[in-house]
């Protein structure tokens, strides 16, 4: 018995998102599937958490425990052949039978996307947030510095989620333009439900002047999501990275 | 009477490439259809030339003749809103009566995009040919510099097709690699139907030592296409730039 880490890549747009549903195409079913035809094996693919419908992945992590006399290095080529090509296992390894892609992971980190022009270039519809407007960078930077550190996040947090404890730990945040691309990463040690889209949602209001800087922290102190801004739109989300 | 030049960015995947044909959807008949539904007028759209299945442009040119009174530089504006976002004007402007996309154009640019890693990113799966091995770029320049100046490029033509004369000059060619994606750009007075394909495909060859560089100019002075490499796949060309 074996515990395979997989490292997976994907394009979104296909999918109702990562997590298994009945009878909607999915990351997670994909993959089971390529997995029992190469194994005959029902494995239960356990992520480092869901991504939805439109968001994608640099790197997500995933496992499974297999009986399979497969060589662990050598899992991700044959996966990959039973794959469609919008999603990729770059990397496969044995680990630990305890170690738990969701469990176990101690931090991670989102990117997420801006095409900021007037016009959209075609190649980034899917990939993107467009705005077509000019944003004020350095505002945008000062508010996400006001998100790191440990905190209740509530506010950062969509109704529809239940979780026992809303505090979070931000460790860094960036913004950076490189052409017409705007790129926000942020790592923390978890996410609530919607946090980067909150986020980034906030912070382009910021970055436009249509709020004020101060709604960051006194949305934190009072934990009211309608002190935020709109949630930004899931195709321009990447989840980048997971350390364990 | 005016004569509309538009300036085009289209990722082709969706369409059966440029060219209006009988019951497929093209480039040409989505832009023509927004028109229409903008003016009313059924307009014919000339293009600088057709692109294939598959492939894309970053700035194609085309024009038409319209009475409508919408400014010119708004047009593209208005028909943006009447297109699927896999199509973009990104810039519209009224020129002479004699302005002909097709048979004004002095000199055009194709940009090629190779993916070179082992495991292809799934983003690039529509805009770029998968070479997972290493090539030998400065191979490829050397190829690729073979083939400037004034030459009959007869071998360097899709058999299907049938033009009067296979001259052409190749005023420029550059290769470059940033992290995994290679890029190929070459600029002539024209190109024969396929001729950038044919070239990628072949300097592929050459920098993967699957065939010497010496049958670029064997090929040029026999018009042999058999002495040339296979036809790179559609979806890394970008129809780059025409300049009139």
């Amino acid at each position: 018995m074996k515990n395979i880490k997989l490292t997976i890549s994907y394009d979104g747009t296909n999918y109702h998102g990562w997590q298994k549903q009945n009878g909607v195409n999915t990351i997670q079913l994909a993959i089971e599937t390529a997995i029992y035809r190469l194994t005959g094996e029902n494995v239960d693919l356990v992520a480092s958490g869901r991504t939805d419908t439109n968001v994608h992945a640099i790197a997500q992590v995933a496992n499974f425990i297999t009986n399979s006399n497969i060589f662990p290095e050598k899992f991700f080529v044959a996966i990959n052949s039973l794959l469609s090509d919008d999603i990729r296992i770059i990397k496969s390894e044995e680990v630990d039978l305890d170690f738990n892609s969701r469990y176990s992971a101690k931090k991670k980190t989102y990117l997420y996307q801006i095409y900021n022009r007037k016009i959209l270039d075609p190649f980034y519809r899917m990939c993107s947030w467009h705005i077509p407007y000019e944003l004020n960078l350095s505002l945008m930077e000062s508010s996400l510095k006001e998100l790191e550190g440990e905190y209740d996040f509530k506010a950062f947090m969509s109704s529809n989620s239940s979780v026992k404890s809303t505090v979070r730990t931000i460790y860094s945040t960036s913004i950076s333009k490189d052409k017409d691309i705007i790129k926000i990463e942020i790592t923390a040690n978890g996410f609530l439900y919607n946090m980067v889209r909150i986020i980034v949602g906030t912070v382009v209001e910021i970055g436009s002047n249509k709020r004020d800087i101060a709604c960051i922290k006194k949305a934190i102190e009072l934990g009211e999501r309608n002190l935020l801004g709109r949630t930004a739109k899931p195709e321009g989300l990447f989840l980048k990275e997971v350390n364990y």
